[in-house]
């Protein structure tokens, strides 16, 4: 393991001591409920490849002075970082449930757990709160605290809207409504779902401990993470059908679950009546014919073409968007393009 | 319904109108997620005593100067009154899922719907979520918002650690561990899974809404709802057992379901070594004989007269207690007290 991701690491070791500590002096937890909550942390919010984490440091980096990390920043964006991850580990646990999921991170996920099982709802709601307690103790007394707490708060909300658009996005009586998956739906979800946290947050949090807190600069990179939230579900969709399975860790089931997948919304845009048809018939049913079928579709349609011709356009439309900031380190964004560009996991 | 309950429902439906008009203009959602809303807010929302609610604009009155409400300050104390209403919803929503429950208000369980299942975890979020919108949409502009919001997250992050007391009050693997129920312990859950969001919080906001913040006063008043809290736990416990199934509509499980119940709590205090032998072996398990078993026992200790004389002290030292408060009006606590001394639903 580098040395980075090491002390990274170490910083999450340490919030995870003082959240226990608050919890045993303010709040006199006994001791097997500390033990509960540390196996919760250790167990969900170490293990990911901490991208969004790390991305903090990078990109605070990229913005301070002389893109000089003093060693004040630098542990005060491993903290932010370590926020992230945790707001992470509250949504992972909480949509492992919601999808019935099996492994996470190549172990059972923490709802499967014999002695966990549904007191991982609650234990989601605590990492939630956790992140705002280290918020609390880390940054409270900094002139930017208020837009900190506010802009974790907005991230939330819309990645919970995202969910809710995900999850409505099909009627409820298990009916497959092909008429609900639009580019627009599918843009909709992806921005609220994954690109708030995923992309804006990281360069939120570095733009505000670089003391950027302009509301028109925070749409600006709002605009920009937007698009590259997109970008990496449109790839996450791709995977899921054209990935390697022995590279990715997992085999995909987007066809069979009936999701709002990139790929079966650009075979809808251009399908024929007749091939509609055959989506109609195939998609959204756990069957080896059916999926089958819809794969063959994909490949009638060349999507895997679609796919990189898309790839390149959007990498080629995004610096352009970058480049065209203003008051703005370009590297924060082109960093983050950089991480997932032409991606195979 | 008399016409304040009714005055009170009509500013759900208005808090509802506003959530829904938010996630359609500034969100964007389709109206089928807006409907999804709508109906989650109406099944979850409306249909309790709304006793907490209500007891909002009760404690404001009662701290008004010449306890004269102003149509503007009823306005805002209902606003708040259904703001703990919907806290409370974010709270049963995922109870019942963690609890396993059949029914709720009379009806089935929200996540028991067909067309819901595990889609209430994301729901329970958008409750919690929606509280956080409305305190901002209507009370950003006030000197006291940052306290009503640190008030909210406090009760929120309380409740949680309530829920974690409680679900690691028994090891993990199924064992009955008489030692961990303690009237400490006990003390511990009820005051933070239930004192602070059902007593604490309707007292803060007319407090707050009064233009009281100061940190001393809200801690007197956190002192006085947390035995008023834990009375009603003490209550709600005796009632499981021994309360008229036809009055409180539904059957007491407490026994089986291995919770740490004041019962409990009190038999072992009095139990000879012989009786505590008996708790272990039957105290946690479903079966009619063994239910029998540990009711028989609890008779034999009497902790019915135990509960009557607990009763009576309780209310003789609250109000000895809430006399002594200065600087606040004793109404809002002796009200609070009122609406539930010797309840028997």
């Amino acid at each position: 393991m580098i040395q980075e991701r090491k002390d990274f690491i170490a910083i999450c070791r340490k919030l995870k001591l003082e959240v226990l500590e608050l919890l045993r002096t303010k709040y006199e937890l006994p001791q097997e409920s500390l033990n509960w909550v540390d196996q919760l942390i250790e167990y969900n919010c170490i293990g990911g490849k901490l991208n969004r984490g790390l991305s903090v440091i990078d990109c605070t980096k990229a913005m301070a002075p002389g893109t000089i990390l003093t060693p004040e920043l630098k542990e005060k964006a491993g903290v932010l970082g370590w926020c992230i991850e945790w707001l992470q580990a509250f949504f992972l646990v909480a949509d492992d449930i919601m999808d019935d999921s099996i492994t996470r991170r190549g172990q059972p996920c923490w709802f499967r757990k014999p002695n966990v099982k549904m007191i991982a709802i609650n234990d989601a709601f605590l990492l939630e709160a956790f992140v705002f307690q280290i918020l609390k103790k880390h940054f409270r007394s900094e002139p930017f605290y208020l837009n900190l707490v506010d802009t974790f708060h907005d991230v939330v909300f819309h990645t919970e809207i995202g969910q809710l658009l995900d999850l409505t996005s099909q009627p409820l009586d298990g009916e497959v409504d092909l008429d609900r998956f639009t580019s627009e739906r599918y843009r909709q979800i992806a921005i609220n779902k994954t690109a708030y946290y995923t992309f804006y947050l990281s360069a939120a949090c570095a733009m505000i401990l670089n003391g950027v807190v302009d509301e028109a600069l925070h749409d600006a990179a709002k605009n920009i993470c937007a698009q590259i939230g997109e970008y990496f579900q449109i790839q996450d969709d791709f995977l899921d059908c054209y990935g390697d399975e022995k590279v990715i860790g997992k085999v995909g089931t987007d066809i069979q679950d009936n999701k709002c997948s990139w790929l079966v919304v650009q075979a809808l845009d251009r399908a024929t009546p007749a091939q509609r048809k055959t989506l109609k018939e195939n998609y959204g049913r756990n069957d080896p014919d059916a999926i089958a079928a819809v794969k063959k579709l994909y490949n009638e349609l060349d999507l895997v073409a679609a796919y990189h011709q898309y790839e390149d356009e959007t990498y080629k439309t995004l610096f352009e968007e970058i480049a065209q900031m203003v008051m703005m380190p370009s590297e924060v964004f082109t960093f983050l393009v950089s991480k997932i560009f032409k991606r195979n996991k």
